[in-house]
């Protein structure tokens, strides 16, 4: 695609046009998809951005917006050609306001520097997706992000209360007020929540902060029973303990992170799976008061061994080969990651399902994530499957998952979109009314559809 | 209008037409206002909805949806004639699903009913607006509703998971799935909350549920300056303290609401402004220790009295003087009232302003509301005013409060929404591309604009 014609008319912003330099914008975190850009800029204003997609609309230039690209549905990938719009260098924390507890920063800070920043002042930005250190603000609320610590402090959604937004035509709007509750018109914060860069270009969010908790306790159950397990969920949940996040594993992962960081881990004999739960609060007395509550809980419903962390350094470790699942369970082989997410309580059932599948179709899973949330990321190891068979034969597995999943009452992503990668099974979930509502909402902001085509909007 | 085609269509349908009976549906709580509909109906079911809507889609009749007719900006006012479809049948808790704490309801229960449901299994829907007796869960939903317990819990978009609604084509749908998260395609749940009835007709909804809380402590502080007053919010609120809500009264508006409900209230000497705050929980002596937290906060920032509630009974008394000012300070005149919404720490400033434009426009106002969310109930009362003064006049100086609110970063309504006493404001917040893309996105909805018109999408 000729894009010249936006350097003959903004010469002096930064182009990036050599194809060694437009690599880097060529992929993100998702499988081994690439798909080179014509050009990439990375702009240092809203201003900027704006001159840039007016000129895209006027002369239909595909626009792809990239936050840090650590994105798991290839929603940044420039898929139809055309530029990719970077918001790296939207790195500015703008305000930190203690005395309203909100932040104003542009959408390219990274989700950590903005965690840093505000806890200097005792203040938390509460969201924390598994790429908090490296993922952008702006990545975060174009995909909805969440986090393990969702159960008690909720995801992205929850914590912005006002956008800025670069229109296709080159207004810049703010959708809402920086406040904590709104009712004047329609959503258009929590529209453009998720939207993928589907509706406009996000260059700055007021965000809601609250007090940083200064102390953790985890705990970790094992339990040779996925049932038991998501039943113990239930079960703490419903009492009056409210954890931060209650993570869900199978053994088999913990096994592959723990070889491949090096980490030791309480592996119990017999365990099949483990919740690793995590409690924060301002006095460590308190932690303890509350896990207390729990171990009865735990037991009754089968927990086969039941271990509070001794100290930070053990708690760093259990976070660490948590986290470190997805990474290294990815490093084995190629992979499909799928985000499925299910009212919590029918996650065994998603589990038992997931596996029947698996074996039906002769794949590999490995499955964790965020038991609390009904959400469970299932990794799918391509090991010695041919080409063809991972490429046709595979996906007809996962619809059924994904066909699962809505029985359930669940859907087809909790966290981590649709983008590029997921688009061919919405239809699972969507009826063509859904998609016809949706489109015509893009034509509203985007009439000439020069946002993010080739993606899930057909 | 003539409806007659409805009737003949739809003949077994309860259509209710002769005047005395449509009465009813001419009012709700907002003003004065009364608008009279040609028709009115009941309707059991979603798909007797879908039947009326396509009818009316086809034939171009205005639908006013309507819930409980609590409203308090006439957003369910038949301004423009037709039918009024009032879901106060759609009266079914149709799953309290305890494993996955959810609730499936009808949108016509009333939120009081949900409560009590729930509360059986030791649950709570946490959302209280002051109605909240005898409100419906629809109208909550399509006014984006909050409460006193906002500050904790979050107001009704944070426990909306999935909506059924009826689109005016007569196509039903569920705008999203039953779980905690979800990033497949645009947030059409949260679009529909808040929309006024102007989108679709909610007719279901999936809640989130949480554990019902079996204590609760007030403790209430007076000052004499309502800038310390409104440090003092801050100040609680970026401690490790939580409370369920911060209520602000004015002793104007406690005098008056004493009076009128025949209730005691520690009226403290010099006091020209109170905070009552509510603290919950499951164990009486943690909410004691919670409290103990914030009295040095209190004190040094000028209480001049800070008190506990000694048992139920007072507690009981003072939360109703709280919920009665609003209804109270109605009766004593004709009123307005105004629902701003600023970051909380600017509260005293609005506050300042309102009084300030009140005497330059010569009005009373009677303030009060949601000091832990910025949420500032402004009562605009006539009194002695002439009619012409009311109606031409004192919607200028609402106008400069409302400019007040826009400069300090708010917006002119929390949780009543602007419907159409409102509408005549929207533009100190929205320019002409906000009301473009509103107006659009109804158009995707609504091509015919059958639903609720005459409000506030021109």
């Amino acid at each position: 695609m000729d894009c010249s014609i936006l350097i003959s008319k903004l010469p002096d912003l930064p182009w990036i046009t050599d194809v060694e330099n437009l690599v880097p914008f060529s992929k993100d975190y998702t499988e081994d998809l690439q798909f080179l850009p014509d050009l990439a800029i990375a702009p240092t204003s809203a201003d900027d951005i704006a001159k840039i997609l007016k000129i895209c609309n006027q002369f239909n230039i595909p626009v792809t917006t990239r936050g840090a690209g650590t994105g798991l549905s290839g929603a940044a990938l420039p898929v139809a050609g055309g530029v990719v719009v970077s918001t790296e260098k939207l790195d500015k924390i703008i305000q930190i306001d203690t005395l309203n507890m909100q932040a104003t920063v542009e959408t390219g800070v990274v989700n950590a520097h903005l965690k840093e920043a505000v806890a200097a002042y005792g203040l938390s930005y509460p969201p924390d997706p598994a790429s908090f250190g490296s993922c952008s603000i702006g990545g975060n609320i174009a995909h909805g992000a969440g986090g393990p610590r969702a159960v008690k402090y909720g995801i992205t959604k929850d914590y912005i209360l006002n956008l800025e937004v670069v229109l296709p035509s080159g207004e810049i709007i703010w959708t809402g007020s920086n406040t904590l509750k709104n009712s004047t018109g329609f959503n258009l914060t929590q529209l453009m929540i998720g939207s993928e860069g589907m509706l406009g270009i996000i260059t700055k969010a007021v965000v809601k902060l609250v007090p940083l908790p200064t102390q953790e306790l985890l705990l970790l159950a094992a339990f040779d029973s996925l049932t038991q397990c998501a039943k113990a969920v239930s079960a703490v949940l419903q009492s009056s303990v409210k954890p931060a996040a209650i993570e869900l594993m199978e053994t088999s992962g913990i096994e592959i992170s723990m070889k491949a960081t090096q980490t030791s881990f309480p592996l119990v004999k017999g365990a099949t799976c483990y919740l690793l739960f995590s409690f924060d609060g301002f006095q460590g007395d308190d932690l303890f008061t509350e896990i207390e509550k729990i171990y009865p809980i735990l037991d009754e419903l089968g927990a086969i061994d039941i271990m509070p962390s001794p100290n930070s350094d053990t708690a760093n470790d259990w976070w660490k080969v948590r986290r470190a699942i997805g990474e290294t369970v990815k490093q084995k082989s190629i992979y499909k990651e799928e985000d499925t997410v299910v009212p919590r309580y029918s996650l065994p059932e998603l589990l038992s399902e997931v596996k029947r599948i698996g074996e039906k179709y002769g794949f590999e899973s490995v499955c964790y994530g965020h038991a609390g949330d009904g959400n469970l990321h299932v990794n799918i190891l391509k090991n010695e499957l041919s080409d063809d068979y991972w490429n046709h034969e595979v996906p007809k597995g996962i619809r059924e998952i994904f066909e699962c999943c809505k029985k359930l009452g669940g859907t087809i992503s909790g966290e981590h979109g649709i983008g590029y990668s997921q688009k061919t099974y919405l239809d699972v979930v969507f009826t063509p009314t859904h998609f016809q509502l949706m489109k015509g909402i893009k034509s509203v902001f985007d009439p000439n559809g020069i946002l993010n085509p080739g993606k899930w909007i057909r």
